[in-house]
């Protein structure tokens, strides 16, 4: 077996059937038989898009690859593996490279920076795991440990492979060592029965899940626990949807001081929170305003658990979410009412010029089963936190990282990853102007997104903190992009009755992506934005 | 004077008049401050587009800047800054960065990857000089440090602003001591006996001019040795234009095996070559088949001279050529009649199709004092090898790292730095879906660059070394993108005769870019891009 035919067995595996990228001459003859190994190679405009299609694919799906040249399409993926990094998401990026044999003598080969090592010195910084496959006796052993680590971290792996070794014949691996320790009961019993103490004696507990819910594969022991306990429970911003939102216990999403006040009271008024993978950003908690005492706290993270403050090290939270589901005494009803935040029907007004929280109502009454809400960092993420999201993953985000220019790519990689879903892509016209041309990558290959883009004439996230004429964009007829692509259909829409009508063409039309640019006041902002930006402004000078 | 004041007066000093970038909240303070110090900031699509502008006014100007938020921001423009590394480009990437104050605690602030030296770490590896303006004390010496590197090593520079340093007095720098050693006259005079011996005794002599011509600043030395040589010369891919391509002592673009005939001939039959700036690339010698015999080389290097293959370390290429113009006898006339490559003159014929030969021979008859051409990596830039440029400067391309997606955004970058000029773009489609939405950026600014788009259905440079779909692209209707930018003229032409007619329309407007979309066949090919890639091909597998 080759070292390229063991990487595409080893892919395969990890249950992955899309590659994103663009090749070039050093991958050249790994991308062909990437392309003829049942794999489907998905073609991007830039690496850019590629990179950001495969984060969004791994976070549906455990495992994203993006395959590209060296340099000229390693370095371009530096920002989608950063953010990969950032938030979880198992990225593997395969890069060919240059071979041995032209590598001697150290020759100013073509995308060569300052030496043959630069790209793999870089990629050290975004990613868990490195390997070049520069000896086929250690190729596959490589192979193995760069995988492994990315399923034991969720975060991205780099993998080099030297275009003279793509046919080399690589030796079989050993088997990895098993490294993880298993916990011990003894450890979880004594910490165990205190949670269970503070439980039994709350008056008002509640649940609060992050996004490690569903980078760590907890999703089903959280709605056991949930149906178990009935405690009512919010999501932070990164772990919107890791449980469904029709769920009857949940209350909304929880940013601190950029919540909604009935969320913020629920959680705060809350004498027992149970916090399950508190990935604390600046971001997702109204810069540093949550208000959850850890005296009054159970805080699970993947390998270790809070309680009241004192660190249990070591504890795994898989196994602790099944000891404390077995422990847990059955409550047939919840101990308090649960006050869901809910948004209103949507009525368009005839003639009445859109804002933000009157789109993001209309966006709530059209959304289904199906729909996966992908939104861009800013207003477009932050108003749509109140979104009713119906099934489990059904909102994404770089709520953390935040790079602009994600949405459009994953929605490619969210269709792909789940063909049955519709990906509804909130973005800012600001961001658009970077990666949406992806869409022709949708276009291409029979995918549906809905694009609502909020136009309002510039990066509107930061008009509250420091106004001035730096904020403006280039006017771009966004529906025109259509024609362009030649696929798809655009709508233009600034009032209520015409953003209505072209949802409902949009929904109708299943066979290509469909673009509808909403004009919106420049100022016009979510609550939720304003509460923000207000915080942020102070920092920003 | 504060940070902020001391680094855009730095940013003054170099010459500089623009500054690219896109904001965000971590430079917002400083973006503003720029956007009101006299520069004129530019705001491009996406970062890519800024980093690869001020690349290309780098080459213009000897400085370019690039301003731009922290993590999403800077790590976007890591391709970029490589390509600026390796091909001489001094650009200056300035990057906000979080408050000291907020960093306390290592908190998770958004746009933070791994830790908050990531970013730095990351631009260590594609700069020639970092610093972390993290001590209002040291900073005006770590500006002044970064910048004198870059002028000393002609490659990109890092400096990262925390925003809470931005208003920080500065304190005034030191001077920093001249470091650079005068070259002795007496390490001079050996080699120079033995240069003049060489040449003397020469029957075919020739020069060969890298592009270390332009970056180390001896264009005007190169043409009095042109003057008092009569030799003839050649210039290397990355040099194409270091002097006027209309110069009597002209012959041509060489690049090994990859060169037409008449010039191979020229340059391989000289008995004696002075190569002066030797970046001896793949791409530049068509993969190291130039035959340049040591033994009849005389080559100059920025800090070292071969004579004979001897080399002497230490030696001034400035000052060995101010000492060999001095010391050369004055010659009337060349010892051998100079073979100038010439294209021949365009006449259409009406209805034919285009050939990528034909589409040269048209846009060479369209060049004028005024126009610059950016060639973008793929056979734009090969075939455009033999355009006969009319001016010093007037050829730029990226024919070393060869980053596609470069041409379009180089454009702004050109026009910027030398207003009186038309930037002709050879673009390819593949790369156009790259960054060919920065015509936006070229529109709102008032350029008016004319795009040539060789539609070939795809990634053509690959074709002849290894072909399959994956060398397909989803086709554009690339002219409709002058409607979704609002401005501009597009043109579609598949025959001689519409070729003229559009480029004489291309010619007239001058308030807007053009893009002519040029449908070509998909296995057309230049003479150099099949030699080129007969070589590469052998590489591949």
């Amino acid at each position: 077996m080759t070292i390229a035919e063991y990487l595409i067995r080893a892919i395969h595996t990890t249950g992955t059937r899309h590659v994103f990228g663009i090749q070039g001459d050093y991958v050249l003859n790994f991308y062909s038989k990437l392309s003829q190994s049942g794999l489907a190679v998905i073609n991007t405009c830039d690496e850019q898009g590629a990179g950001f299609a495969a984060d969004a694919y791994a976070r549906l799906t455990g495992f994203g690859v993006v395959c590209v040249t060296y340099g000229v399409g390693g370095l371009k993926l530096v920002n989608t593996t950063a953010q990969a990094f950032a938030e979880l998401a198992p990225v593997l990026v395969i890069s060919g490279g240059p071979g041995l044999s032209e590598r001697q003598g150290d020759p100013l080969l073509h995308h060569k920076v300052r030496s043959f090592a630069t790209q793999l010195n870089v990629f050290r910084e975004v990613t868990a795991a490195q390997a070049v496959l520069d000896n086929p006796k250690t190729a596959a052993a490589e192979i193995d440990r760069v995988i492994k680590a990315m399923h034991e971290t969720k975060r991205p792996g780099y993998l080099e492979l030297p275009r003279d070794l793509v046919d080399a014949d690589a030796a079989e691996p050993g088997v990895l060592p098993q490294e993880r320790l298993a916990t011990t009961k003894a450890a979880i019993a004594e910490p165990l029965s205190k949670v269970l103490e503070m439980l039994a004696g709350a008056k008002s507990p509640m649940i609060m899940a992050g996004v490690e819910v569903h980078r760590f594969g907890v999703q089903q022991q959280l709605l056991d626990l949930l149906d178990r306990s009935q405690f009512p429970f919010v999501t932070g911003v990164l772990g919107k949807s890791v449980v469904s939102e029709n769920h009857p216990q949940f209350v909304g999403v929880y940013a601190g001081a950029m919540s909604p006040d009935d969320i913020r009271h629920t959680v705060e008024g809350a004498d027992c929170v149970v916090v399950i993978g508190p990935l604390i950003t600046d971001l997702s908690t109204g810069v540093f305003t949550h208000q959850i005492d850890p005296a009054h706290a159970i805080v699970l993270m993947p390998d270790t658990l809070m309680v009241a403050g004192v660190s249990y090290p070591g504890i795994d939270m898989q196994e602790f979410l099944a000891a404390l589901i077995a422990a847990l005494p059955t409550h047939a009803q919840a101990r308090q009412a649960i006050k869901r935040h809910a948004l209103p029907p949507f009525v368009p007004e005839r003639g009445k010029a859109i804002t933000m929280d009157r789109l993001m109502t209309c966006v709530n009454t059209f959304l289904s089963d199906d729909t996966t809400v992908i939104a861009e960092p800013g207003d477009a993420l932050f108003a749509g936190l109140d979104l009713r999201v119906h099934a489990m993953n059904e909102f994404l985000s770089c709520a953390y990282y935040a790079s602009l220019g994600y949405a459009v790519p994953a929605a490619i990689g969210v269709q792909l990853a789940a063909p049955h879903r519709r990906p509804l892509v909130l973005e800012g016209d600001g961001s658009f102007q970077m990666t949406g041309m992806e869409l022709s990558t949708a276009a291409r290959y029979g995918l549906s997104p809905i694009v609502v883009l909020l136009n309002n004439g510039g990066y509107g996230t930061f008009r509250p903190m420091l106004d001035g004429a730096m904020n403006d964009i280039h006017p771009w007829q966004y529906a025109e992009v259509v024609r362009v692509i030649g696929a798809g259909k655009g709508f233009v829409v600034a009032t209520e009755d015409e953003l209505a009508r072209a949802f409902e063409a949009a929904m109708g039309n299943t066979a290509s992506p469909t673009l509808i640019e909403v004009r919106l006041d420049k100022y016009d902002g979510s609550a939720r934005l304003k509460e923000l930006t207000a915080k942020l402004k102070r920092r920003v000078r």
